[in-house]
């Protein structure tokens, strides 16, 4: 019992500080989208090709990348010009809403419209953590078997968006799409899908439509 | 620093009973593998191939499946004729020593050689609780991304068996092999690795000549 009661305190106390970072990121006109996935379904190749996207239609972003250690992905993200802040957690298996209000001392608020930030790449934790994000961007790969709803069904229940990754490797799977699709429906009546592929390219103009649909335009 | 001690005596609870269970597996001469992987990367794949192989060698096994939610990989293994106990954690991102010691109730250590546990899916708190295992086999798979090492240190650094599965789609990744196997050696040098591929059996007979050396042969 009292193993539960403290994981409730902290779930309280974090979700204190995402309803604070909630009002920070409207005040200043920022989206804020909190992008989680397995290790390796793809994340940072998502942020980059979002980063070209937003550079294309004129919106200035930056990206917080979570990792539990190493700054490579951040080190990817700054060779396409933009502010990247490398939160390393240091064990931690998800970010919390603090470490996103620290991190938010090296972004500049005042000229972004987009922020992304990447969790730690685990489906399981980060579900549970609000950030203060606008959207819950889930990235699924193909690779990893139709039957994940099932067994990480909070993920999936919790997310705004899905995007299903990986498609170009659909023909070496035994996935099946209807089927899979049909399951996150259930689970999740409201949720956003879109099949992509980070490689190919495929799908990519569909989630850009999507996630420009979502920003306020302004002279930022 | 609460937060630090609570996380310290939960892991020295966890540790005080994974050292009851390894004297029970020894005092059963049962071997005992801890499975742990990504979402997806192949895990009930490889329990499948194990347990062919431990039956053509004559060896008795058993399996716990742990998962957050769903009974679907027990099934599978049911199917074979396999004692299979599930574990639903219920949320929790990982297995620990008490779980498997409930468990073992529905396990018939005095008639197995094997037993294998397939933790969560999750490259992050798996590899920080103790289950009272003979061996941590750490299944990766080459869609993941040869960076991974990188980003969760202290899995590929606890195991004592890396099996880098999925390799029929290497053609279709740009995973480099040798750099990722020379970054794994560096940040643990005794680690055994083997190439594998569930889908075309690549690589099936090195894991199985390896687990076999490990089981002592006995009548069971």
């Amino acid at each position: 019992m009292a193993e539960i009661k403290i994981l409730k305190n902290i779930l309280e106390a974090n979700d204190a500080i995402a309803a604070e970072n909630v009002e920070l990121f409207k005040s200043k006109d920022v989206v804020v989208f909190n992008v989680m996935s397995s290790p390796g379904a793809g994340k940072t190749s998502l942020t980059l090709e979002t980063i070209d996207e937003a550079k294309q239609a004129g919106i200035s972003m930056a990206v917080i990348e979570g990792d539990i250690a190493s700054k490579i992905d951040a080190e990817r993200i700054k060779e396409k010009g933009i502010t990247a802040v490398q939160i390393n957690t240091g064990g931690a298996c998800h970010l919390d809403a603090n470490m996103i209000r620290r991190a938010l001392k090296h972004v500049d608020l005042d000229n972004i419209s987009l922020l992304l930030i990447e969790n730690v790449g685990n489906l399981v934790c980060p579900a549970e953590f609000q950030l203060g994000e606008s959207y819950r961007i889930m990235l699924f790969s193909v690779v990893e078997g139709d039957d994940k709803p099932h067994k990480y069904p909070l993920m999936f229940t919790e997310a705004d968006v899905l995007l299903i990754n990986k498609v170009d490797l659909l023909e070496s799977t035994n996935f099946n799409m209807e089927e899979f699709k049909k399951t996150v429906r259930a689970m999740n009546p409201d949720i956003e899908m879109f099949e992509i592929s980070c490689t190919t390219r495929q799908g990519i103009d569909s989630w850009a439509s999507w996630f420009k649909s979502k920003l306020t335009l302004t002279d930022k």
